[in-house]
């Protein structure tokens, strides 16, 4: 599933582009990575869609400052017409507000259902480009340029799209497969430290889920990662690519397997939502929902209480968060869309066998729930 | 892929079910006609559903007096527990702001992923029934219960959902195919005249479009349709239903086929846009852009003026509106998304080559279509 291809000539020797495809029949797709490959993202663009004039990008205030001439310069240079959506940054900015923002500029700009959107940014605005994309004209194509590691290695890959409602976590929005993915680990470079470690949490995630030699990789090379060495960054964005792609390809509209991504979810969009998705970067939720879910499945005698240890102990290698805010027990059930009124329904989590090993478990006792919140909050 | 099933016990003898598959692999799902076969609704549902315990009912202010106990009741004698969210009723309210209504009352009925929406109404409502059920939680199940002519021959078949933009009609949406199509005749019984007459001028758009006999059945039928004698009115329901479904079959999301079901539209959506939506049903307008349609594709040589002529006579005799309203051509234009400063460009239209075979246009000159505005508003 992956090939190396000769790098571009102006790239330095020995950095290398991988692709990984994605095949879902007519919604197949490539993800691209390598180093640089910001400067040919419009020469690609136009292999993909050599009819199209047009494409709006989509960045937020953060992004475009730093990104957006280079884009506009490569998406120039290779004929199209841009025009452009700069949203506000952030997770609580990820609403139907913002949304009709984009779909406004593709109205204004007149897109037509060949021409391609690009979204230049993190999960957030990858999102709800996607969504806005599924949505114009009942569907147009849209182009994914992750600039965050959570985005590289996780959002921007599968075709999930949505926006946040007041009542839920990315309750609104659709599995829209983009055209192309297109990866410069080069920009992680200018990302804040904590939205890299927010993405480290995704990568370790992946070793939690199915890949056990990957989590000890990750223990090992924890330090090499945060500082952004080239060889370790470029091994972790294609470990974490190729497990999505795998996933995505064996159950794109998440009737099974794929559900296991949503590992320390349950857990972690309450912390989101109980915080008002200020407090934490999402990352951060996971992570904290995931030594959460770890518990779980340690009280229910799935694994030995020293896996919850270990994953903390990678948490606190990387500078993540490892302390559960304190709520009442109430908050959190509704807050993972439990109503209170239903005493006594079983709830679906993702838990863990063993590291490397995660499952489906449909019918968790909500009083076993409500004992591991309490023991984390007491 | 027709084909006739025992008739319900509780129907007069004679009355049959009629049974059109829809075939599109995992999206694939059923046309149901049958008189009076709104009593079988809620043990269709459960059949589809046999685990699902609550659904949404989408309704509208006008429909909702009329059908919405009946609907209620065989709901509940077959186990669902039911939400309700009504709407305003028109193409005026066919806004994002009624689509995020029907997405606060999912959520607050707390649907799951497997329980159905169900759309009781016209066109609009199912428009937007199913554009708010592919939202919510990136996909749920709809059932189409259609309560217009238009709906029944027509909208509710063959998954275009969508809302209207100020800007633009149909603007936002998705392809997205509903579980069940439940027709049942008898409810045009209430249907006001007006919106009877508004849904015959989709029915005469599949003549013009692929059937020059079902024209002249219309044309010699015209009156007992409109009084609504039940041989006819079941002839012609499934006679169309046959015709979207094998449009719909052969190119689900209108790349090549499909778009010949738009004859009428790009001039109809222009008299609908000028006139705020508030002076012609859509019917109606696409009545009238079939007119300009059929004298546009004589200018151009493709067929004789008298074809103009023979659909005009039969609108007539429908009672449909047959004169088209005054704008300057600038207004036309724009309306149909053609930008004022792209003078001479290219616009795709479906034309007719005779009654009964229509073909997609993609390159006519802005100047023939300014002569044939000119004609009909001079």
């Amino acid at each position: 599933m992956s090939r190396p291809v000769p790098s571009s000539t102006s790239l330095p020797a020995g950095q290398q582009a991988r692709i990984y495809h994605v095949g879902l029949g007519s919604r197949s797709y490539d993800i691209h990575i390598e180093p640089g490959c910001l400067a040919g993202l419009g020469a690609a663009m136009r292999n993909l869609f050599p009819d199209a004039g047009r494409c709006l990008v989509v960045s937020n205030e953060v992004v475009a400052p730093l990104y957006l001439d280079q884009v506009r310069e490569s998406l120039a240079s290779s004929g199209w017409a841009i025009a452009e959506c700069i949203l506000k940054d952030g997770e609580k900015h990820k609403t139907l507000a913002s949304w009709n923002d984009i779909l406004d500029a593709l109205i204004l700009a007149r897109l037509s259902r060949g021409e391609p959107v690009v979204a230049l940014g993190g999960g957030v605005a990858g999102d709800m480009t996607g969504f806005a994309a599924a949505s114009y004209r009942r569907g147009v194509p849209y182009v994914q340029v992750p600039t965050t590691l959570l985005a590289q290695v996780d959002s921007s890959v599968g075709g999930k799209t949505a926006i946040n409602h007041p009542h839920g976590k990315n309750m609104i929005g659709a599995f829209y497969q983009p055209s192309l993915v297109w990866v410069d680990p080069r920009v992680l470079e200018t990302l804040a430290p904590r939205e890299l470690r927010a993405g480290v949490a995704e990568l370790i995630k992946y070793g939690l889920i199915r890949d056990a030699v990957f989590f000890d990789y990750l223990n090992r090379k924890m330090a090499d990662l945060l500082a952004l060495d080239t060889d370790t960054v470029a091994e972790v964005i294609h470990t974490s690519c190729r497990h999505k792609a795998e996933v995505v390809m064996a159950d794109e509209t998440e009737q099974g397997i794929r559900a296991l991504l949503n590992l320390g979810h349950t857990f972690g969009h309450a912390i989101e939502s109980m915080t008002h998705y200020t407090r934490y970067l999402h990352g951060e939720a996971v992570a904290l929902g995931s030594l959460m879910a770890a518990r779980l499945s340690a009280h229910l005698g799935y694994v030995s209480e020293d896996v919850e240890q270990r994953i903390r102990e990678l948490y606190r290698l990387c500078g993540l968060p490892v302390d559960i805010p304190a709520f009442p027990a109430d908050d959190w059930l509704e807050a993972m869309g439990h109503d209170k009124k239903n005493v006594g329904r079983r709830i679906r989590f993702i838990l863990l066998n063993a590291i490397g090993e995660a499952f489906v478990a449909e019918q968790v006792e909500e009083s076993a729930v409500r004992e591991v919140i309490a023991s984390f909050t007491a």
